[in-house]
């Protein structure tokens, strides 16, 4: 796999200085079109060994481009609020918008690839952290990310010989470490290693570019040439939506309009005394759990969707006042605003992931793309299809984390609807919770109602169930929501 | 001051069940209002003492009102993250955008009474903290905030019998902690210190509203008024802007015709053979000078302003090829986002600040402000005259943080820019440097000479100096960029 990049590759000064004027402008010109069309975000890794150019490449990238548009981001150490949070926090936090250039020294390739040469992880863990880099680049190229990936080869005798050209040099001495030696040392192992990574991982949306690092006018040439057409084919061939080619098949209705929502008693009800022992009973057991100390090991995320007017909110309170207003928040979830939508679609609930021993909860969520957007076409059906296995995925780095991920879909009759809204165009202080909007969705309750059947068949995993919430009557919906909630958190708290 | 606060205020059960509904109706009425309307912010700050129901008010604000509308903010002990940038920063990353309310629990008041009391801090610097807790207040009450400051206060025998009470109820136990006992210990040191905190800074524009706390009825039922009025009272004149009271009278052209420009002598020059080695040496020195040790606990910033075609970006690539990829950013000011424009002016700086170790080089910067959106009326002439002073406080908050900040203006002569802007429209890669826009700014030349003279008077400063930089000869000018960043960072270095 790394031959080609050991043929002692060269490009003379002369061949080099008459090519690099003509790709300097092909690229500004194609940065200006790609900044102009804000259609989609260029996302570079470069990776590779110590000593082949990785720095130098993105400084020259910098120097040859304009660096308005390009965002250099070097994952060294994590930092407390990075640690705090999923691994790919720190990357999603860090993404380009569409029109940007974001490039990465160090990626979700380099801490696998270390514990694995380091012997922390195993193969079939080092395979794992590769299977959900390449879910992750799948989904971030079916949003529309050009994404292209470097690695910088050197020879072994290559690489001894760069560390101690920049040794001896007093200009860049200080570009070679003690670690970097080390890690020569154990240059085979290194190698196996990245080859079987770069095997596993370059695929059709996200190849990799394997160069060799030596020759700093081959180098630089070579990646500039590589970043310039990809561009340009992709600003030529911007209208074809790449998800469209992997659209699934989309679900079928259940033939005989059986459903798991018709099997629920919406009518279950707690008459007003036992509610009112009950609400004080869990609001104070959950007062207690999350004021031990244990709690703050603990991120609890809850969510919460639900019919319209299903009391969503009344439930949410519920929970909030059992808990301390520093330790949670609440993430209503509206439009996307216009840095959201430069995004790929989950960066923006990225962005609100809780540090430990935090509470948030949104009041609708990321599960808007197979409800609202789906039936309402807001997106592609190739884009809500496969809404369901990132998100699967995204909750399931959640829980990798240790994170404690709630689900609750409250459920209302359509005639308790009916009987609500009327309700609230009467009450004043209800009167803004009542839209238009809301008597539109009511007239597609069926399509919704399939839409939500899919939605807990395909993402409700062992992991993170969904808790349907029979809610025609508030009191049994808030009693369920409180249990439910301090259960999970409780049985996560012994874990610790 | 406290006396009307320790009179016992009580409402009886019947009242407040009588008038709690109309409140919360009100309530409502007006946070929709202010959602829709968009039109400024809301900030509630939440002291006193422990025990005072700070809490409780905040979960019941949460309850009353809509949580989608409210984010709430425990300001406790600073991450790492906020620990490596200015104290305010982590307070100007969770401030509300315009239409929503952001409650604060603790504040910018909360470390330096607790300095002052612990002794950590002489009443001198308490009084430094309060004058910069005022002028940020005065800041955001001119972007349109609208700052609502609440003190929960309790007499000392009444403090002890909520301790107490609290303590006995196994449901609120968890509230009280040996901290709590500890601070009620010192209950008259605390007094003093709050009252001289409230008085110093009870202004017009953010005036304190002290509240009894003993009586949770009493206490709620004032707060949800408070700002049931402040907000509707705000709603109602919001077209009233208030920075335009405070607007000074505009600075005066020189009467001689004689400015700070006009004696720079802007032709001179550094020949190419010295260029060459000048620029290796300093960008040598620059390179090792970043890669020291001790570099790590600095943080710089340094910002590149200039007349169009000046050579900002050529200058900043001079630097940047010296500096390590990882550890620079460049932060390039263009029109502000949708969520930019929902934040105080200087937020959109704010946010780019980085952490120690690292260096952000602004193209273009908040100096926007008194240069284009004065001379093109982007802002009123009250905005950008108050922008001075604030970003003299912005940047003695950062040098303050031990940051290193150098300004750089490039200036060329006129007739310099014009052969620039004839030269870039032939050269291909440089064709997208020159829009319409270039050629209608340099028609207004005479107005931004006005506008940079009047900034370099007002915001050149001992802590963070303007630099000047004579740039028809481009070799000179990136030299002297180079000569100067150096020569900052190497004394910041010294002091360290």
């Amino acid at each position: 796999m790394f031959e080609s990049a050991e043929l002692g590759h060269k490009i003379d000064k002369a061949t080099y200085d008459m090519e690099v004027p003509k790709l300097r402008e092909a690229l500004l010109e194609a940065q200006m079109d790609l900044a102009k069309s804000r259609t989609f975000p260029v996302i570079i890794l470069i990776g590779g060994l110590d000593g082949a150019g990785r720095g130098e490449t993105v400084n020259l990238l910098n120097e040859w481009m304009d660096p308005r548009f390009i965002q250099t981001h070097g994952m060294g150490e994590p930092s407390d609020e990075e640690l705090d949070r999923p691994m790919m926090w720190r990357f999603w936090r860090e993404l380009p918008p569409k029109g940007k250039i974001g490039v990465f020294l160090g990626s979700w390739y380099t801490w696998p690839i270390l514990n694995r040469v380091t012997g922390r992880a195993n193969a079939a863990e080092l395979d794992q952290s590769l299977e959900r880099a390449k879910r992750l680049e799948r989904m971030l190229t079916d949003e529309g990310a050009l994404i292209l990936k470097f690695w910088m080869h050197l020879s072994k005798d290559k690489q001894e010989k760069r560390l101690k050209l920049l040794e001896e040099n007093p200009k860049t001495r200080w570009r070679v470490t003690n670690r970097d030696w080390k890690h020569f040392k154990q240059y085979d192992k290194f190698r196996v290693v990245h080859e079987s990574v770069i095997r596993h991982t370059s695929t059709a949306e996200a190849p990799w570019t394997i160069v060799e690092g030596y020759d700093p006018n081959y180098r630089s040439l070579t990646v500039g040439k590589v970043i310039l057409e990809a561009i340009r084919k992709r600003l030529d061939d911007v209208d074809i939506k790449t998800a469209a080619i992997h659209a699934p098949p989309p679900p079928l209705p259940p033939i005989d309009q059986l459903d798991i929502l018709k099997t629920l008693d919406l009518n279950q009800k707690i008459d007003k005394k036992k509610y009112k022992t009950d609400l004080e009973k869990y609001q104070g057991k959950l007062a207690l759990l999350t004021r031990e100390n244990k709690f703050k090991d603990i991120t609890v995320i809850a969510i919460f969707e639900g019919n319209d007017a299903a009391g969503k909110g009344g439930a949410i309170r519920r929970v909030t006042s059992a808990l301390d207003a520093r330790w949670y928040n609440i993430i209503p979830i509206a439009a996307p605003t216009e840095e959201e939508l430069a995004q790929p679609y989950l960066w923006r609930f990225w962005r609100h992931i809780p540090r430990r021993g935090r509470i948030t909860i949104f009041d609708r969520s990321w599960y808007g793309r197979v409800l609202v957007e789906r039936v309402e076409g807001f997106c592609s059906k190739a884009d809500w299809m496969r809404a369901y296995s990132e998100i699967n995925d995204f909750e399931a780095q959640l829980v990798r984390h240790n994170i404690v991920v709630v689900k609750f879909w409250l459920a209302i009759s359509k005639d308790e609807q009916l009987k609500r809204f009327n309700e609230r165009e009467k009450i004043g202080f209800k009167r803004f919770k009542i839209t238009e909007e809301d008597w539109r969705n009511r007239n597609k309750w069926d399509e919704y109602e399939l839409a939500v059947c899919d939605m807990v068949d395909r993402t409700s995993t062992e992991i993170a169930p969904w808790t349907l919430v029979e809610a025609n009557d508030k009191n049994f919906a808030r009693i369920k929501v409180l249990k439910t909630l301090y259960k999970h958190i409780e049985e996560a708290m012994q874990k610790e």
